[in-house]
């Protein structure tokens, strides 16, 4: 039986939706599960879905001209994921989506997203809510690329998205601050060196 | 008398709105006269504001830690230019706006237009709209920020916005794509003269 409880309870914190509206938009998300590394290519723009994890973790990337992988967002749990640029030009995806652990998601069409939100009016607000987000992740972003070099850029990561650090790979990480895996190692042991400093300073 | 015709042709190439609709949205903008070089600066939550350019050109930027300027997005007629981070999430803005040409502009504040979103529904669908461009401009400067070089950018720059580079100081030109005027100085050079011997070629 598909687990609806966490998606529910994302909508219900974002939006005021009465229990028939809930039922109507939860039927168009379908259950499926993902193993690790598996990428979930869009095939053609009718097959171009959003994933919501229950479990799990997704990564949207794309590559540069010369092949090097740049790590966009990554959705833990209770999060979606979605090639918004796609969804909103109505264009063939620029990123893929890749599993990083074994994922227990949800998904629903991009195509099955916009009908809702004429049958279902309050399904807008929900996409207004989930523009904004995804709007200030980019902008914080932008500012972090233009303003930090390497080394504050992970510091500040640490800051505010300790998981991506703490539970994911040093290759996503790295992609995701867009350095190479040679130079977070770098920052990675100095930044030891500096917390071990401290803490035998504080004993 | 305010010239409110610039704005409704926007609004209308947007979205579906009614006359009595579009009366009550326009009954909110104001209009104002800006120089050269000023800086709208905004003074506390609620007198933030979002501008529309009838005529001239307004630039949002922030400074890094050194204080290095940095253009995040430029405005020209008949486009609005918003602090879109500091609109959705009710913080003081991290942005200022800076008139690079005199303009002649219309302004609603923040306050005005999360307002009009309750009394008038199809408002949400331009505000929806308008994320949806906002969003994708930023996508897409991210992707040019994390995957193209000085030199590349400028390329980008010259084919997808060549007003920028064309109407705008050199000052302005470096800091939208995050390099200093030396080497955009370096990078026109060698561009014009590429461009110069390719004319040659064919003539």
């Amino acid at each position: 039986m598909t687990n609806y409880t966490e998606l529910t309870n994302f909508i219900r914190r974002n939006i005021d939706i009465n229990d028939e509206d809930l039922k109507t938009v939860l039927s168009y998300f379908q259950s499926v599960q993902k193993h690790k590394n598996e990428i979930l290519l869009p095939k053609g723009k009718n097959s171009q879905v959003s994933y919501f994890v229950i479990k799990g973790c997704l990564r949207l990337f794309y590559l540069d001209e010369e092949g090097k992988d740049i790590t966009r967002y990554i959705a833990f749990e209770n999060q979606f994921a979605t090639e918004l640029v796609s969804f909103i030009t109505n264009q063939p995806a620029q990123e893929a989506i890749q599993v990083i652990e074994n994922s227990e998601l949800l998904y629903i069409t991009h195509e099955d997203f916009r009908h809702l939100m004429k049958i279902v009016p309050v399904w807008k607000d929900f996409y207004s809510i989930y523009l904004e987000k995804a709007y200030v992740n980019n902008a914080k972003r932008l500012i972090s690329f233009t303003t930090l070099n390497a080394s504050e850029r992970y510091k500040q990561l640490f800051k505010i998205n300790p998981d991506i650090v703490k539970r994911l790979p040093n290759k996503v990480v790295a992609s995701y601050i867009n350095i190479s895996q040679e130079t977070l190692s770098r920052i990675k042991a100095k930044f030891l060196l500096k917390n071990e400093k401290r803490e035998t300073k504080n004993t």
